[in-house]
Parts: C-alpha cells; sequence; structure tokens
C-alpha cells in the first residue's frame, strides 16, 4: 500500500495529512473544528478530500478522542465530549470513497512515536500523552495492544486518589485530574493564590490574577525561574512518575515515551518525573529500569501513527 | 513432550505435581518449606526426584513468589522475602537432570486457570490471586504476558492509595495492603475492637480478642451471618472491585479471573466485587463488560500451570 | 434586656424573629433573598422593621454564611459566596436604629441548641450543622468559642482527604464535600449511575435519571428501603462520623450535636453516623464517650441563638 | 504557693524539677525509666524525693505519656504504650507526702510555653510538640483546653489520611505518623533506598545503609545541605502545616507554637512548616493570621509546665 491519510481531531481544527510508509507528511490540509458530531463528520470529509486532491491515496486513519470499539469503527464515549456510539467510520466512509480506521488518538500518537519517532528500536513501549487530558497507549511485541474490546490503555481514568477529585467521566481521583495540562493550570493558580510573593514572574504574564494564569504562562514563568511555575510542574511531574511507576508494574515495558504538550518542556519536566518514577518503582534497587523518554513527533505523532495503522488494514 | 512436573513453593511446603498435557495430576510429593534459600533449593529437588520416581517427566516448572527475571531463571528479588538475585534455575538444574523453568506463581496461577480452568475458551484475561498477598497474571492473546524484563503484572504493588499503609516492597498504599488476606484479617480485628457488639460470632470462633482472629475464623463467621465478618469481607471487595475497574482502562481483558483462598468463599465475596467493579469502572454503561469470574482450580493452578508452561519450553 | 430579633440569611429568603428570653419565637417576618449584598442588608433592615413593628426590641443579631470577625461586625469573606469584608454591621446599623450583632450562622444554631434545645444541661458541646454546606459551632464552658479572631470552628474546612474533591473555598478535600447535603446529592447520582437497578425507587421520584436525582427524592427513597438512597446516607454517616472522631480528639466535648437539614431524617442517619464515630474515636475501650444527639429546634436554632448572642450583647 | 516539683516521664529517664513560680528550675534529679509501670511509679517518688531533699516543695506535677482524666488522677490508656486506667496519681501519693497532679505531657508543656516561653504576651495559643510522636496543647482564654473529660487536644490522633498508615492507636492515617521523628526517618530512609546518590551525606554519617540512617543524622545532612535530608524535612513539614491550617479552622487561636525535637532544628523546618501552613489556609487572603513560633524552652517546657500546673491545684 502506498499513501494514506492521518486525521487529528483536535479541540480548535481538524488536520489530514497525507503520509507516507515512512511517516513522512507530503500535505496537510486543516479546517476549523464544527461544534456538532455531524459537522465533525463533514468537516474530517472536508479535509480528506482536500488533502488527498494531488496524490493517490489508498485509506484513511482517522485519531478520535474517546474510548473506541474492537471493530476500530465507533467511538463508544468520550469522557470529556457528548459523543455515545458515533458510528464514526460509516458516516466518513458515506462521504467519502476510502476505507477508514478510527483509533483513540492516545495509542494513535503511541503508535507514531514507536514506529517513526523515540520509541524506534523497542518491541514493548507504554506512551503516555499529557495535553489537556492524559491519554495513553502501549505496544506489546511490537503490535498496538488494543484490549478486547478496543479501550486498553485508557491511563487517564486509573484510579489515582480514592474520594478525590471529580472527573469528567464522572469518577473520582482519575490520574489525568493530577497529571496533565488541566492539573498544571490549577497548581499554579493554588499557589499563586497562596504564596504571590513567589509568583510574581507568572502573574506578571499573564492579567495580574492567579484566575488568569494560563498554561503558556506556567512553561514560560518556569524557563525564567519562578517558583510557582517551577513547583506546579514539579507536582505534575510527581504525579506523572508515581503512575510510571504502577505501569512499570502493570506492563513492564522496554521504554516508556511521554509525549502531549507537557513535553514539550523537555528536561524541566521529564529529569522530575524520572526521579518521581525511579523514587515509587517497586524494588527499584534489585531490578532494570525502562527508560523514560521523551517523544520526538510533537503533534505530527498522531497524525503519522494514525496513518500507518490504517496502511496496515 | 509428555509429562511435566510443576513446584509449587508455599509458605509452609513444597509441592511438586507430576503434570500431563490436559492438566491432570498423576502424582504430588510435598515435603516441608526450610526456613533458608539453599534449603528450600533442596527440598526442591527432593520432592521433584520424589515425585517423578514412578513417571517419565521431560521437563520442570516452579512457581516462586517473587519477581522472575526475562530469561526466567532468577528470583531478582521478593517484596515480603529475602531472596536476590537467586539463580533459582541454575541451582536446581544442578541438582537434577531436567529443564527448569522458573515463572512468578501467581503467573503460573493465572495461566494454569486459563489453560485448564474457567480461563477456557478466552484470549484476553487479567487474574488476580488473593492469598496472604495479592498477586497478578495477564494473559493477551492466549500468550502471558511477562514484559520486556519478565516482571509485569506485579498488581499487588500497584498504589491504591498516597502516603497509605506501608508495604513490605518499601512504598505505601499497596494494592495487596487492601486486597488480601492480610488485609481481611486487619478490616475483622478493627471492627472487632470498635464495635465487639457486632462481632460476637466472630470473636466467639477465636480466643475471644479482637488479636486471636484469624482468616479461617472470618470465612466462618461470615458464613454465619455475623455483620463485622460480612462487612470485614466487603470492606476486602470494595478495594478488589476498585482495582478491577484499573485493570479494565489498563488492559481490557475479555474476563477477569478471581482465585486464592479469598475466592473459595464464592459469591460471598465475588458479589460485592463484582459490585464495587462495575461502580468504579469508566464509562460503565457504554462499553462491553468483561465478566468477573471465580477461579476453579483452587490450590493447583500455581502447580498445573506453571507445569504446562514447562511443556512448552 | 427583653426581647431581640434574631435574623436568619437563607439562600431564598431572610427571616427575622421576635426572639423572649425562653428562646420562644413571637413573630416572625421573611422577605426574598436579593442577589447583590446591598439588596441583601437593605431586605435585612425591613425584614427587621416588619418584624419589630408591633414588639418592642432592644437588639438585633445577624446569622450570616462566612468568616466573622472577632468584633462580631465584619463579614471577612464566605467560601461559596462573593463577600469580602463586608461591613455588615454598621451598614445595618445605618438603617435600622438598634444595635446590631453579627454572628456566623452555624454558631448561632450552635448556640441555640445548647441554650434551648437538645445541649441543655452540657456545658462544653460540639455542633455540626449538615445543610448543603457543612458548619460547626463550639461551646467551651458555657460559652461560645470564637477564637482569637472570631473565626473558630469552621468545620466545613478542615482536610479530610489529602489532594481530594475542589471546594469553593479553594482548597481540596474540605469535609464539607463528603458531609454535606451536596455530597449526599453526589453519592445518590454516582451510585445511580453505576446501579440503576439497585435505585429504582429513588429514580421514579425524579424525573428517572440520575442528574434529576435531588435531596428530598434521597430522603423518600431511603425511607422506603432503596437500597441506593440507605447507602448514599451511610457514605455520608461514615465521613460525618470519622469527623466528629476527630474533633472529639481536639475538642473533647460532653456532647455532639448533629443539627442541618440532614439531622431531620433522624435514626436513618444518626445511627450510621454514631457508628461511624464510635469506629474511629482513638482509645474507643478505654475512655468516656461523648453522646451524639440529633438538634432539636430544626430551622430555627440559628433565629433563636443569634438573638439570644444579641441579648448578651 | 512556693515550690513545687515537675516530673517529665521519658523514654529513657525520669526527669523530676524543683521549679519556682517563674518557672526557674532550681534543682533537677534524674533516674532511668523502668520497664514496669509499678517500676515507674516507684522511680517517680525516688527522683521526688531526691529533689526535694533540700527544699520545701508544696506539690508535684507529672506530665504523662497518654490520656489523662477529667479528675487528672488516671491515665486512661496510652496509644503506644500498654498502661490503661493507671492510677497514678493515687499510687505517687501513696509513696510521697504531697497532692499530686496528672497532666497529659504535651498540654504540660504547652503550659509551659504559654506561661514562661514563647506565648507569653498571648491568650489563645495553640501548641504542638514534635518530638518520636506528635503531641498536642490548647491555650483558650488564658485557661487550659482539658476537655469534658480530660483528653483534648490529641492532635496526634486526628486523621490525615484516609486509609493511611497504620497508628500504634489502632486507626490509620493519624497526624502522628506523617509528622513526627519517627516520620521523619521513614521519609530519609524512603527517599535514600530510592535516590542514593542524593543522600551521600546522609547514608555516611550512618552506617552506610538507609536502615542505619537516624534522626539525629539527618538533622546533621540537613545542616549540611543533603538533598535527601532537605526534603525529608520539608515532606515532614508539609504533613505539619497543613496540620496547623486545620487547626486554625478549628481553633483559631492568636498564635501557635511548635516544640519539641524537632523545633530544634529552627528555621529550617519551621520556614517550610510556615509556607505549608499558609498554602492551606482557607481564605489566607482574608483574615488575620496566626503567628508560627518556635518553642523556646526545649525539653525542659514540660517540666516547668506541670510543676506550674501543680502549683495552681
Amino acid at each position: 500500500m502506498g499513501l494514506t491519510i492521518g486525521v487529528d481531531i483536535g479541540g480548535t481544527k481538524i488536520a489530514a495529512g497525507v503520509v507516507d510508509e515512512h511517516g513522512t507528511i507530503l500535505e496537510t490540509s486543516t479546517v476549523p473544528t464544527p461544534p456538532t458530531a455531524d459537522g465533525v463528520i463533514d468537516a474530517i470529509a472536508d479535509a480528506v478530500r482536500d488533502a488527498s486532491a494531488e496524490h493517490e491515496v489508498d485509506a484513511v486513519g482517522i485519531g478520535a478522542p474517546g474510548y473506541v470499539d474492537d471493530k476500530r469503527a465507533t467511538v463508544l464515549f468520550t469522557p470529556n465530549l457528548t459523543w455515545r456510539h458515533e458510528a464514526l467510520k460509516d458516516k466518513v466512509e458515506q462521504r467519502i470513497d476510502l476505507p477508514v480506521v478510527i483509533e483513540n488518538d492516545a495509542n494513535a500518537a503511541a503508535w507514531g512515536e514507536y514506529k517513526f519517532g523515540v520509541g524506534t528500536g523497542h518491541e514493548d513501549v507504554v506512551c503516555i500523552t499529557i495535553g489537556t487530558g492524559l491519554g495513553g497507549g502501549v505496544i506489546i511485541g511490537g503490535r498496538l495492544h488494543r484490549g478486547r474490546f478496543g479501550v486498553a490503555a485508557e491511563f487517564g481514568h486509573i484510579r489515582m486518589v480514592p474520594d478525590g477529585l471529580l472527573c469528567g467521566c464522572g469518577n473520582q481521583g482519575c490520574w489525568e485530574q493530577y497529571a496533565s495540562g488541566s492539573a498544571l493550570v490549577r497548581y499554579a493558580r493554588q499557589r499563586a493564590t497562596a504564596t504571590p510573593e513567589n509568583a510574581t514572574i507568572l502573574l506578571g504574564l499573564g492579567d495580574g490574577t492567579p484566575e488568569g494564569v494560563e498554561g503558556k504562562h506556567i512553561s514560560e514563568a518556569a524557563r525564567l525561574g519562578c517558583p510557582v511555575a517551577v513547583d506546579s510542574f514539579r507536582e505534575l511531574a510527581r504525579w506523572a512518575g508515581a503512575g510510571l511507576a504502577d505501569l512499570a508494574s502493570l506492563f513492564d515495558p522496554g521504554a516508556f515515551i511521554v509525549g502531549g504538550g507537557v513535553s514539550d518542556e523537555g528536561d524541566l519536566v521529564l529529569d522530575p518525573i524520572r526521579k518521581s518514577y525511579r523514587r515509587w518503582l517497586v524494588g527499584s534497587r534489585w531490578r532494570p529500569h525502562a527508560e523514560v523518554l521523551a517523544a520526538q513527533l510533537g503533534g505530527k505523532a498522531g497524525m503519522v501513527g494514525v496513518a500507518d495503522l490504517a496502511r496496515q488494514g
């Protein structure tokens, strides 16, 4: 099979890319994300048509935010959105004349990094994607671990704190509430409220109030050495690393890959994650350690990953 | 390959069984468990020789309590014992003239149930063994999931409670501290101390004091309807079920198998585990549910499992 | 001093009552609660004028939801509202020609129960008020314990769960998030979602959906034996009782009084609170136990309490 | 009344001091602590006789580790020892011809600091004593708050973590398990095990193993800048400060006093305690803050405190 298209459904835009068998993106087309499920489907079709106008394409892969069934056809539900048993594959195939594969977006990103990114050379990889929320993907023996019903590796919703924070999924204490971009903003706002004298840099980047602090401010303030910003990243890292230690007890991969927007900060956040991971790893002195690697492909991991999964059929 | 031997290392006795390819135990030999590592190795050799005296045997599998390396040769460490990098395979092979395979005991039990017990017919199974502690085993696509370094599925030591109970592994809040036979005894003693009027049956089965309550008393008292005993099983079940819900988010198996001594209680404990599992399963209404099954092979699961793994080489 | 007025500021209405020295309410006047702070002050003045039209009144006490300063004049802040350093005493005194005393509403209710309700005969009482939120009041040696800065006994915001639920106060894990009317509704909705077959009575009282469940439905369903409703009250009671055990370690009162809307359910909720309290009381077998009493005055406790505090000047 | 004797019962020695009305210790006598309750009583009598040989003494106060009844005569129980309903006052009075007052040792220390130490000038003080365990004392309106049954201010056993660490009192998650000298040692050992490269100074002060780390090593290593030692103090301080914030919500004192061996470290531990306290204080921006003061009297606080309480009769 030759070229395929990978589609990435983001909160603000939908991107379709023509990708070759080496994971190289030859062309990209983007459209704004419509507010309704039907609108999203039309927009996907538009983006695919646009991207494929000058390329011969054999299949389309779509990375979707949510639980995808074992036929890779239906989004069963999305913890933070309203999709319920959405037959995404059929609806898109009705609009474009190409075979479609649906995959969870974090699974797609994990596959992308495994096949074309930092995971190259490993056979057993666990990937966490720390964006607004927290997603995961697992490769075992060189194959994507989808689970019996298609919904494996939903790391964001394992319970880290009994009776903990409410989650969009309806449960409490989900990992996503403690190790995600949203959590990072909460950490920074709480700390800026309690100790504003340690947050002058951070507050100066926004509108001066804790409520005005956004993710981009925290990253910049951390690079400038703002104590509250640095400490907020460390808090996120504590929770991320503790979760990786659990994942080592469960999957025992050869390597962890940390992706998503947070990984863009590099060692600022990766080093404390590694430290926390080692702190909590059971029997740390007596076992081989999986490496904790920063993702390489940035925001393109999902697109090239799902395009490759579509290529495999 | 014909007959193989499965060895089960228990706290009080070591049992070696000659097992055929259908998982039938033809003969068993047991010896007391010696207090030292070297003594254990000698005892294993004795039990194997004794069991194989009248059978032609091709290989030996040993189920060991602890983390076993990826070569299935060395026990890296045991959270609750003192073994560290114990070269069990080599030492036993020096004493008996047969190829030896080492496997984590809970992995062995999971494989036994998958191959010859309640797991028959499933391809993707997650098994928890609730004995004194809590062990786990995972079968994915009909293969035992050992992980990159051999130490996957160590469920007992995932963190259920930040800053929680101290564990023999050195960490805090491990699942094993909340869903195990030891935890059950703690629940019953605490409740019998606080509300002795609800524990008269339970206290009457022991020496009359909360400290004198043992596991067997709790089982019997629960069957007799003792409120404290029933409530103690429910507390264990709450934690067990919540953990299964996490495992569904991680592995997404087709079925869960609950084994170990606690599963002998049947629906007394299985039903509340199922209820708690459903309570905490993310998106419970929108996804297929894995069944939660009681193990069938009882204390023999490990022996027949590891004998079969040895047969496969 | 003769008659005084007690004012109760509720979410939907403001009530002013003329109260005599025996705690008897001679007359009550109510007005709807306006949406703004200034509107509330005008409404208080209106209600006071109306109630006092036919009685000679010497002073006015106002029970306010929030932290009141040591001069009993200013509401420093309210965790769940927008009042910040609101000079309530001055503003009301400018509108009516009577001396005004401000008191935290839960302190007022505690004083009412101590002086005229179930607390009569005790000298050292700790009162918790479980309404939408959770408030507290402490009487030590027959005196209301206000603290050095006026803000003692703010029980709702002690931390019960590290990294727990977000609270309106900005912290996480506050007791109010686990033992309040709001928590009760959350418990019932979560359980009705997970196990709808155990919530048929409860769901039948509302609109049939978990989201449609309200507090009044839970009370009625519990009286009808609905498992989910009964279990929701038990969950609330577990947290309430565990907190009382802490309060015993801190204040060591002669009696606890449980008031607020939840106490209207009587032993349905009081008995499990007592059980949980005993479960967690340190050294339970070796110490005298404070009784856990249900409040007697219902929604009038605050009004008669703050009227009496105003009488004392 | 003139001179009185204060007795301090420590784990290794019992000290009796003759104290005047200014809190000055005129003479001290110490004896080793015997292993049995009766032996302790004899030893107390010996120490008192010895100390009073050359002074005319009017009364004896004894600071005891445990819950003391409202008559200040009987030790009801000790969470970490075996005393149960020990009639300490009577037994000591039978041996010496002086009136005896028993007081909880942390209450005694709180009174000492209030009357003669850093608490001078305050009327409402909450004191925590961080030694091997964690004790507390409360002064309200210039009087020691003993509670209805004599057992108030037992801070060490309020629950900080649901399902947390086991405590000697039988409960789980007690504050003492997270903010005490014992906790400090646990923090340091855990960290030294996980990241030995950050603990070289600390490990060098002991026998080189994490298990060999003791409290005195952590203090010295922290002063030398050892990251693991500093971080261990910070962890203790996080829990101590969070608890102080709860105590502010409960008692609202004018000042906190932090005593016990840990306070000897001064700002090394006090500053992070203050920071954590502010972090968790509800409505931090809108209320007056109680100061967090270091105790001044060191190990003498209990002796002079209980001598003064005996003087008051």
